[in-house]
């Protein structure tokens, strides 16, 4: 038998360009002589399909597409993934299913019982999880077909009670399948490759794992799609934010020949540079923009977001906006406009020093003579947001946010000023991770002036400010952030890792407090276990460690 | 036996306040000789608080201050709700339990069996439900106890296949309790009382309801705690928008002698409104903010909106903003005059036209001679944002958001201009119920100057602008509107309901269109059944009738 895995870029709600993919795909595979496609998690709607799922058109929708798929398999099978109404009145409205497809007709349907409902996933909103199991029987094979979490208890998962492989099993399958939608984090990769290998061993079967590639908003999902032998080790690992298809013979797999064992693992950095890349592209190209602008102040986080949003979209269609003030200093111009140089893409330099005067002298008989204080720092900061919105209506460009998670997470930044864009392009790396992917982008020439790197970060919004001014070493800072929003430390635990009493209160104390300015933030790239948004789930007007 | 209920306002993860609150409840009630006080759903926390159960060290707060609360409950015992660690490594890490407490010590541990997944609802993200079910004997009467949702299915609640009441049955309890944390909508007493009361009737016993009342950021809890005799009558109906303590003797209740049954109902926007003044009061008591700020535009939704600030905060913590430009209207600044007479509160006049002036020219050598476009409308409103968010920086005022629901549903609004703000007062209210509120708030004397309710609604973002010239009237659009967010009908339905298919095509995409505005707009206050944010969940970069 031979077998496709094809790990695709779907879009959300767009039915006619994922089904037209999928049956592209399926004639592509006919003609080479291919058994059985198997297509990811939900792919007929895209995922994470949220709310949409609680609308019964787009339900039917789902249906009706899945049924032009069906009528396309003649001659060749293959599992897609849907969501389905369930039709008895108990339960959730839903199940998420695999469809097995062959002759033309839903031959079986495969129901996922283990919804995940931790971090950025909501299936038990959805779904009512299966606790029937039963093995697909196609050409002499019995095969297990499990949807994505299904896989994810070995019997030992405390958040599980159904073991799905464990019931499995007992028909004595040949082979296991799992079709998937998997985000990315950079972690994730590692994970992902060890739950499965364990599957493998603790069964003794072989696997076909396939994932969702492309960008959905914040979520990101990298592919990697992968072939496992019998005794858990890797026949093929698939591209990583890439659309690939690969045809497998089962025979061969399942006498364990491995093909394609020892991958080279990338860095954490060369992983989250890709996904930013596809995360900026998918952006534009499932909105239907092309173009970009942001603001370039010379620093590092601007600097390392135009070289991204250059690489994802092409130079020529990014418009960098250099916006001096007063306070400016001669390099930040200079440090920018090399960038620009490095580049190649456009560039503009807009002084705010006019409507910032204008706004303090409008504001003069309401402000008097108070002394200047967060509040003239904010009005430049927000000058600038105006005008990068103003160029974004006029000429059709997409705000890119520059925001770092550091600055995010203490509340660093001026909500609708510098918090302003489209999307929030590195608001899931800590500033540290920042200068990784900085220095990652400069691997072979000097893209991003050494100087932007170098200096001591600094808003420049009033003279000779500098971000310690005000924060902790980024060194520090980012460590105790990771230990609180990654690992959900307490005061108590962090401060026994050795770390300064009082600073680590007041820096719990600002996260905590920053969540209003969070709340209403673009969506940010996810590339972290645990991301800002909708994974990250606070009260805003709370009263805890603030 | 005497039985208090308090209904009361907390503040999530403010155990100081929380504990002390229910302590000097609790020897409030001692003192009157009751023998049992019966607090809230999650009450030690306050509700909801979202992924602060995910932090161990958060759980660890809330037992001990159960254990406080044990301890001050000697010679009179009580019920209080908290997130309790399931000691099984299986499930979920958490409970949500009730615990009644007697002579200083946890008695008995009562967990939920239901936990609600729809909506603004997150419970099963956190808590694995119950399976067994044990009444509380408590002075020679066995009290069947349930936390919420439990009550919630009559066996016919198609999302639960667990129903607890017909387990506790089987011990032939005397009375039912339920403690819940149930939030405001104006439909929602309604349905309150109606599923209540069946399971009196179901059960032939009376029930004991306590609500939490008080608002956390977006959701308001409305309180109208309930006591019901068994047939199911209600004994007495607690005060809505207000903490309420009250006493009752439980035989008196079983022998089901009705001292209140036929209380008025409110109207829709007399709940409505009352709700919005709790939901500002608490906005600002619970983030230490005791004064406001808002632009006052002359039309019916700032009018609106400003009245609303002035009765929860006092009129002298409001500061209403007038900022014409060369497009506003001379009536439009006397009617926002009027009513800052009329309401007493502070106001001042800032032109944004210098500022409006600066931006052009600043971007005159970009734009040239191009013509004058949404663009321009922007500058403006996001001038007014600056300035807003100046006065706010610089005064220490919060900035409420005057945005309503037809508006943030369809995207005519300018993000980072009229759509800032830290709270979105009436962004739940469709226009048609702003123009109800406004009536009310006129009910006795004209607050509100009547121009500004019968003039036809405009932003004054160009000259002679009227909203109808971009949208069909208020009165189809929110109908339309309604169908589609509230009651998730498909275009087909909404078509054959009789409304133009083109104009319904129109609207639904502006709908879907405007999810990345939506993403980014402020918390808003929850009073309809389906509101825009926590509880309607939609992808961005979707294309689904878009």
């Amino acid at each position: 038998m031979k077998i496709a895995l094809a790990q695709l870029n779907y879009h959300i709600g767009n039915f006619e360009a994922n089904t037209q993919k999928i049956i592209k795909t399926l004639e592509e595979q006919k003609a080479k002589g291919v058994d059985l496609v198997v297509f990811a998690e939900l792919c007929i709607c895209g995922y994470p399909p949220r709310d949409f799922l609680e609308y019964p058109e787009f339900i039917d929708h789902c249906e009706a597409e899945a049924q032009k798929v069906a009528a396309a398999s003649v001659g060749i099978a293959c599992i897609i993934g849907l969501p389905k109404l369930n039709p008895v009145l108990e339960g959730k409205d839903l199940y998420n299913v695999a469809y097995f497809i062959e002759d033309g007709k839903v031959k079986q349907t495969v129901k996922k019982a283990l919804l995940p409902t931790y971090d950025v996933f909501d299936e038990y909103r959805y779904f009512e999880p299966a606790h029937e199991f039963k093995c697909v029987d196609f050409k002499g094979y019995k095969i297990a077909l499990t949807v994505c979490e299904d896989l994810w208890n070995l019997g030992d998962n405390p958040l599980y009670k159904t073991c799905p492989m464990d019931e499995l099993i007992k028909e004595e399958p040949d082979l296991m399948i799992n079709i998937a939608a998997s985000p990315f984090a950079y972690n994730h990769d590692e994970e992902r490759i060890f739950v499965l290998s364990q599957n493998c061993h603790k069964y003794n079967l072989p696997l076909f794992y396939v994932n969702h590639v492309g960008a959905q908003t914040e979520l990101i999902f990298d592919g990697g799609s992968l072939v496992f032998d019998k005794a858990g080790d890797i026949v093929h690992e698939f591209k990583y934010f890439e659309e690939d298809v690969q045809v497998f013979d089962v025979e061969q797999i399942k006498r364990s020949i491995v093909l394609n064992k020892e991958q080279v693992r990338q860095t954490h950095t060369e992983q989250v540079y890709q996904a930013l890349i596809l995360g900026i592209k998918d952006y534009f190209e499932k909105s239907g923009f092309t173009k970009a602008t942001l603001g370039l102040s010379g620093g590092i986080d601007s600097a390392v977001v135009c070289a991204l949003a250059c690489e994802a979209l092409g130079a020529e269609n990014v418009m960098a906006v250099l916006m001096p003030s007063k306070y400016s200093s001669d390099h930040s111009i200079k440090d920018a406009e090399d960038l620009v140089k490095n580049l190649g893409c456009k560039s503009t330099i807009i002084s705010i020093e006019e409507v910032a005067d204008a706004f303090e002298h409008t504001l003069k008989p309401e402000f008097k003579d108070l002394p200047a204080n967060v509040t003239e720092e904010n009005i430049q900061a927000r000058s600038r947001g105006v005008i990068l919105m103003a160029m974004s209506n006029k000429f059709g460009y997409i705000l890119l946010n520059t925001s770092n998670k550091s600055e995010s997470a203490v509340g660093y930044g001026t909500l609708y000023g510098d918090m302003c864009g489209a999307i929030s392009v590195i608001g899931d790396c800590y500033k540290t991770q920042v200068y990784q992917l900085a220095e990652y982008i400069n691997r072979q020439k000097e893209i991003i002036p050494v100087n932007s790197i170098v200096k001591p970060p600094s808003a420049e919004l009033r003279p000779g400010q500098k971000d310690s001014d005000s924060l902790p070493d980024y060194d520090i800072l980012d460590k105790i952030l990771f230990e609180y929003i990654e690992l959900k430390k307490s005061l108590k635990d962090i401060v026994s890792l050795g770390y300064d009493e009082a600073l680590v209160k007041r820096i719990l104390k600002m996260v905590n407090q920053a969540e209003f300015k969070r709340y209403q933030t673009p969506p940010t790239l996810r590339v972290s276990p645990k991301a800002f948004g909708m994974g990250r789930r606070m009260p805003i007007v709370g009263k805890y460690l603030s």
